[in-house]
């Protein structure tokens, strides 16, 4: 029979490169794509421990439902992470989530009606356009420079875009570039948000994973007009088979997706949010989470060396500050996507994310994505070795 | 500032009896609230020692990403579930969600467009009207009784609803009445799901706790046409901590639920799948789910005993075959809300759920859902004994 589905799924579609990225799965690949920790520095030997406790504990609490807005304990550990981090705030502040994901889902179906304007970086993180579909928005982008949004051409598209009703940013160690929003621009995004009336989803999944320089102030800390949703996660830090994230918004905002929570999943799970608590009160992230720094810092310089030595010099990589990813922009009129298919796969056994995915509006062809977390620093150098051994030859 | 939210957002707001349940969270209430089960049944012992050996095993993989859809094996081992309940399927056929809410909102963002119609039974599962009022539907309403949903008048109701898409049951010891969909009436629903083209939900979370008599066919296992979604869940007889449920159903419409998968939440626990899978491997779900209908069948009988000995004589129970509830009728023109506001709650200390909240379009006052899976049996005595003196005070 031919479902006669709702309008809303027509643009709710598989990805055009689902095949090519399935192709890049197989371990004898080599693959800079995805955006995948470090496995072998997962805590498991601690999150054995806490996961015996809260199982343990008698009454099974940790195995039984719970408040649909997240463990009371949890909350009140996220809102302490979150006020260390500049944005004063206690555990009323905080909604638990199936990760930082599902705050990108809540924020567009809280907001968006059909036609809507969402502006985002211009390229910006593929998942959130993913998540934001179903809603039936339309797009308005802004590029990307070395200090990410181009803020400074923000107001002209806002002129001509009376529809828009939020601002989607990846401010820190942006997906898929890897810059960083600078100091002067988060300001200026913020007052332009409050001028025009705008939400803004600020999505920083990476920020804690800084190797060099000192943070910057989240764009909820200079919110004062309770615009600013403020999603965070322990994916990255942690281990994403977790499923937690986070949202920090205004009370207004923050009961309406609690309510889009209870809709939608009823809660995160129980386990995992014990698990999660326990974790915070047993052992130290901040010392955890300056292991990661150290060795993604490791990696990611060497596969900066490696693409200098390697690559072509034509092609430019960015130098982030943090975060997983690196971004590669090669000459005008070469295609990522054909390269991949045609030699980087079959020849090179090397598999990153064609660039054109990345774009709202006007897919541009001549860019790739490349992670640098999850490969070991010996996959690194080889890989992008056999990588630039294969543009010389396609030259 | 007053947010301009999107008009899916008018209708999703707060329960009206959220804070009149949050009272009966007081411990020292006794609450026939909820639906929780029997914490003291959860089989900790077991899932200590699945989440130790996951997490213990090298590669970390039970902590990273995983694909969508859900762990293969997993997959896998609920397609052997569902086939040896009659639905013969496969790992392809099997889609994993955060618990069988998830499938409850996937179906109706797949198939609702704003003012489009879904059959429920009368009174239906409230957690089912909030999952669909985010997609904007209107309700038509088929009444209950002793055999389930009166499907003879479903097709007056079909005929006088041209938009309606969707009929959404639950058919075995159906929440809040306890009752059980007869085979004939199973027949009759597909029939008129295939006559007039909608798809059927079949929500199934209690169907495995039977106390007496054998299963009736599932409504997946006698369509042939590809109509009906079959959602189930471990919340019921393993733990509702891992939040895991999945649906079986056509490959078009799985297709179109897993791209809402990615979308809402890129996925469920790793951690919960391959704690699930493992358990699977490792024991005997089929003897848990036998201690389970024991111990509820026990408490069921203590209630409806107790209801019998100190309940007003013009109240009825349904007594259902399995499940967590029963039904209570009073006498036309008692308001169980105002009764537990005024009495149940502060003098009689007891806590139901009132079953106006249960009728999408027009409540009825003289209702009430009692669960028996969560309290002991003999706070089911006690409890029942103290409603009834209080009844009998107030009459």
């Amino acid at each position: 029979m031919p479902t006669r589905y709702a309008q809303r799924m027509a643009k709710v579609q598989p990805s055009a490169i689902g095949e090519l990225l399935a192709l890049g799965a197989d371990p004898s690949i080599i693959s800079f794509g995805g955006g995948y920790p470090d496995a072998t520095l997962f805590p498991a030997a601690q999150l054995d421990a806490v996961f015996h406790e809260i199982i343990q504990k008698p009454g099974g609490a940790s195995m039984q439902y719970a408040p649909s807005n997240g463990l009371p304990r949890l909350r009140d550990q996220i809102a302490g992470l979150m006020t260390a981090d500049g944005m004063s705030c206690t555990a009323d502040d905080v909604l638990i989530l199936q990760g930082s994901q599902q705050g990108l889902d809540f924020a567009a179906r809280m907001l968006i009606d059909p036609g809507d304007v969402i502006i985002t970086e211009d390229p910006t993180f593929l998942g959130a356009l993913i998540a934001f579909e179903p809603s039936q928005p339309r797009y308005a982008v802004v590029p990307v420079d070395a200090e990410g949004m181009q803020t400074d051409r923000l107001e002209a598209i806002l002129t001509a875009n009376p529809r828009a009703k939020m601002i989607y940013t990846v401010p820190d160690f942006q997906n898929p570039t890897g810059v960083t929003l600078s100091l002067a621009r988060r300001k200026q995004l913020i007052a332009l948000a409050n001028r025009y009336d705008l939400i803004v989803l600020e999505d920083t999944p990476y920020r804690h994973i800084r190797f060099t320089g000192e943070n910057l102030p989240t764009l909820k800390s200079l919110d004062t007009e309770g615009r600013v949703i403020h999603l965070c996660s322990f994916s990255k830090v942690l281990v994403p088979g977790l499923r937690i994230g986070w949202a920090v918004a205004s009370p207004d905002i923050l009961a309406c997706m609690g309510l889009l929570k209870v809709a939608a999943d009823t809660q995160t799970s129980t386990l995992n949010m014990a698990a999660a608590s326990l974790f915070l009160d047993r052992y130290d992230l901040a010392a955890h989470i300056a292991t990661l720094r150290a060795a993604y810092s490791a990696k990611k310089e060497a596969m900066l060396d490696a693409i200098r030595q390697h690559l072509p010099q034509d092609i430019t990589a960015t130098d982030p500050e943090g975060g997983l990813f690196t971004w590669l922009t090669f000459s005008e009129g070469f295609d990522t996507t054909d390269f991949m298919r045609r030699v980087a796969l079959p020849q090179a056994r090397v598999a990153y994310v064609p660039g054109a995915t990345f774009f709202p509006l006007t897919p541009r062809a001549n860019h790739a994505r490349l992670n640098f977390s999850s490969p070991s620093l010996d996959a690194i150098r080889t890989g992008i070795a056999a990588l630039g051994k294969a543009l010389y030859a396609n030259h």
